[in-house]
């Protein structure tokens, strides 16, 4: 399986904190040593940095560590591979363009048997479930939304109630945990295993899991700042963690889930 | 304007030479100040890397020359805005799917007043001609080859005949010089300025214009290895680079000009 880490923020945000103990499970303190990547939004277009090396001792990795990158909309993932090899074309995040704008996703989990029925207009590049089931739930969109262009995009509260019948038809096949993000929300689908916390004022302090760092969020934020942070298992020991249900979907916009 | 900067080669080859003298122009021996990006083909997907400070001083650059990443086809560029705010969607190469491999684009020139009809299968994320020239050729060569599949895709020489009639008409509307790439070969289309070097066996040494590095490439080859250097302007000052003709298009495989 592999691990999951998004990020939906009202204020530019960096992400180095959460980063850092999410890392530390790329070969330190769990075995999801077969790749990793982050894309970060910037407007509509997301930069994306990844490798094959372990994120705990990769040097792209390090680069993310020690460069903090503000964005509203953060998708990482720590790969340890169920089906396709280790390779670049194989790692998570995957990232398409659609109506104008990076669409970002990255899985967790494992879909059996899963040989959607592809028209050709989004194909994978590389073998995995993940990138099949990224490709058809944007072909879905687009079939759903025909006729619409960069220039009359779909809004998001569109596009959830579009999602949200694709998630369930994909996660038929196995174990669908996700996010999914255009630069303007975030979409994350639980199938087994996805928590979130929301970091709103008064912040206070919070310590990581998998390393033995503590940050005190009110020396970094004003007050009207809100994060919102998604991951398969949380990254912090004195936060609570908001589990989601099984085959539970939520919209993240400005920080908030909806 | 901007800078361009291509390689194919027969054998995984890193490009920190080639790259240490090209990001000396943006911002220490040229003007081209405003962002910059690259691209490594590994197998069909693509590494890329980019960010919207000057390539002499950016520590995403800084990586690049620091942690040698190996690749068959790279294409690199360093921008100086002529159309388009100075942001992360304006800057190039560009990267699109197509047929389950990556395409990467970019572009050195201007269009006057280009604005093809583009029917939504590819759109722009920025506000570059350049873009808009990318998404047209993409989907120009759909049209062509409509009904081709990842399964079934056409071939490079299927696809360098179709390319030419395309650049063509793209260049009617100013100046287009650009290096475009699917992880198999490297197309080249001259409309002003391109240079381009091979070098293979027996190999000597190499002196950088844009900053006093010299290499002897006799240490770092066998006999077997060919690399091809495309360049806006030649890059070293102790080799016989060849200057493209205006309107030549060329297709480089293996390293080899065709």
């Amino acid at each position: 399986m592999c691990q999951l880490l998004g990020m939906n923020c009202n204020t530019p945000t960096d992400i180095v904190f959460s980063f850092e103990g999410f890392t530390q499970r790329g070969g330190t303190t769990d075995h999801h040593t077969d790749g990793w990547g982050i894309a970060f939004f910037e407007e509509r277009a997301c930069r994306l940095l990844m490798d094959c090396q372990p994120s705990a001792t990769s040097p792209v990795a390090h680069l993310v560590r020690s460069y903090p990158i503000k964005s509203l909309n953060v998708i990482a993932h720590i790969r340890k591979a169920t089906q396709g090899e280790v390779n670049l074309q194989n790692c998570h995040p995957f990232v398409r363009e659609m109506w104008g704008r990076h669409w970002v996703f990255a899985h967790n989990g494992n879909l059996i048997d899963f040989h959607p029925e592809l028209d050709g207009l989004y194909s994978p590049i590389g073998s995995t479930d993940s990138e099949r089931a990224f490709c058809y739930i944007l072909q879905e969109l687009r079939r759903v939304f025909e006729g619409r262009t960069a220039a009359n995009p779909p809004t998001p509260v569109e596009i959830n109630a579009a999602l949200k019948p694709i998630a369930a038809d994909v996660a038929r096949f196995g174990v669908f945990n996700f996010c999914l993000s255009n630069g303007q929300v975030m979409w994350a689908h639980c199938s087994t295993n996805l928590y979130f916390i929301v970091r709103e004022h008064p912040f206070t302090t919070a310590h990581l899991l998998d390393t033995d760092v503590l940050i005190d969020f009110a020396d970094h934020t004003t007050p009207d700042d809100r994060v919102a942070v998604i991951a398969t298992a949380p990254l912090t020991d004195n936060e609570v963690w908001y589990k989601m249900l099984k085959n539970e979907s939520m919209m993240f916009v400005n920080g908030h889930p909806l």
